[in-house]
């Protein structure tokens, strides 16, 4: 029942809150496919793992190394340290777990912060003919609306505009204030998918116009399938990003029409808030969401909408 | 390094996402002024407490009972029996250290969500010549802006126009989704105080006008001095509200001026998200804010603002 100290102090500071990591660091370690799983015989018990190729199953971190923590959260505030010790387990063929054995859940659970980017794609702004915006525009959900890559959205009764929107996300390795641009990569464990699923009624026409509301219903944060490390991404930017419901291709681009990329996001958010291992920035959407569609099309209960980015993967959610 | 699942249970769902607390219990347990506290001689190790009468000590709650945690949100998670426990030690007379050796921490720190509510005074609504919301409007914090009852408040480079505004604070003491109003007070552990600090600029005229960025600067939610349980107050919603800078009172209303009460906020948040134990809600502030001031007053390096709200307490923060 005792919460390490450290991730108290990630999100509050005991006396000088200047205090960050700002050491430098290589900005690439091992290329992995981090997963949070639990095994079908054993629901409800967090595990982190790291996924072997072709569908070989997924390595066990704590079996491999007990010192190693159950929550991916947890596991990247062990920093480099913890990343070695992945690499190796993933390298020993030791400790697998075959994928039949395997529910993969959200790649991080309970973050401080789910940061999200509005209006971050060139063709987005273009579609709802609003002017490119000059600085990031910065929103949040609560970490209340994370969900599995495979699990369910639920329609709530109380919006009847509820619409997709497929995005990359970072999820942040060590902790950090005032970061500098030339430094922010070494700041981020690396990439997944989400799914940043929207009450276009709540969003856009109620709750005084602030967004949280219409981006937080519970469900409304599929994520995964994998945090995908840095190092195992060719370039994070210039990745094709695509959004399908029930077998129809709605969203299609490119991540290289983000406006403001990864390390613009990390040093920005950073003048205001500490960043801490296992935040989840979403990046913002490409085109073809529903509400600007003519007529607008939402979603209904019985859709399947899968969220995918090229070398990260695919998330697949049915909304009920 | 384990987290409780049941703490990650909390704000993600395997499985059935419905699933909620909702069998009825007691409006009012013990009435109790529960406090997070370190010793001084071992600064860092969070405790939770509960405090004697006039100035008489902290009574260490895990001292008492080695079973019982170490923070509050854990503690809230253990329900009814930590409540009970920790009346029998305030009653024992064990387990005291005196306040000389105590150091408050907030009294809930990383808690899955703070809940901010705008435009929730009468008066404040006057003040601007805003009309008076049909519904409640909800914004948010990051967790990572909580800071101590008597800490500092850290003015940022980055805004000219950081503002002051005393608020009521709810707890959440248990899980619960879809809470009817008639109910919602069970679902509360008690009452703090707040300065919901404001970076007027970010806030009004930046980010899109979402709120968020201007909200949650690190060190922008003092709170404490404790969490006082709803059976320690006469009457939330009629308790005198001030706020003083520099010794001149600047806020100075009365809780019976709030617009949407506390069991209307946690039915109306509750539609949309699984609220759990530690959720932190901001209800809003009376009028006298120094953004509408003419000429408008903002906060300087030096200036002390107390935040005070009668039967629960002062806060005391330091601009630096």
């Amino acid at each position: 029942m005792r919460l390490p100290i450290r991730s108290l102090l990630c999100s509050w500071r005991l006396g000088n809150s200047s205090t960050a990591d700002t050491g430098r660091r290589q900005l690439s370690g091992p290329a992995m496919r981090l997963v949070q799983f639990c095994r079908r015989s054993e629901e409800g018990a967090v595990r982190v793992g790291v996924e072997l190729d072709a569908g070989q199953g997924v390595v066990d971190l704590r079996d491999f190394d007990s010192s190693l923590p159950n929550t991916m959260r947890e596991f990247l505030e062990t920093g480099e340290r913890g990343m070695e010790q992945a690499h190796r387990a993933l390298s020993s063929g030791k400790s697998v777990v075959s994928l039949s054995e395997v529910r993969l859940l959200p790649p991080v659970t309970a973050p401080e912060k789910v940061v999200c980017v509005g209006m971050n794609y060139r063709d987005h702004c273009l579609e709802q003919n609003a002017p490119i915006p000059k600085e990031p525009i910065i929103f949040s959900k609560f970490p209340s609306a994370i969900t599995g890559p495979y699990d369910d959205i639920t329609l709530p009764e109380e919006s009847k505009e509820v619409d997709w929107e497929v995005e990359l996300a970072f999820i942040i390795g060590r902790k950090g204030k005032h970061i500098k641009e030339e430094e922010a990569l070494s700041f981020v464990a690396g990439f997944t998918v989400a799914n940043d699923v929207s009450a276009r009624d709540w969003q856009m026409r109620r709750n005084g116009k602030q967004w949280l509301l219409g981006k937080t219903f519970d469900s409304f944060c599929p994520l995964g399938p994998a945090l995908v490390t840095t190092a195992a991404l060719k370039d994070p930017h210039n990745l094709g990003i695509r959004c399908r419901v029930n077998g129809d291709t709605v969203q299609d681009s490119n991540t290289n029409q983000m406006i403001f990329r990864t390390e613009k996001l990390v040093a920005w958010v950073s003048q205001f808030v500490t960043l801490c291992p296992g935040d989840v920035f979403l990046t913002g959407t490409p085109p073809g969401v529903g509400v600007f569609r003519k007529p607008p099309v939402f979603l209904k209960k019985g859709d399947v909408v899968e969220c995918e980015i090229d070398e990260i993967g695919v998330i697949r959610n049915t909304v009920i």
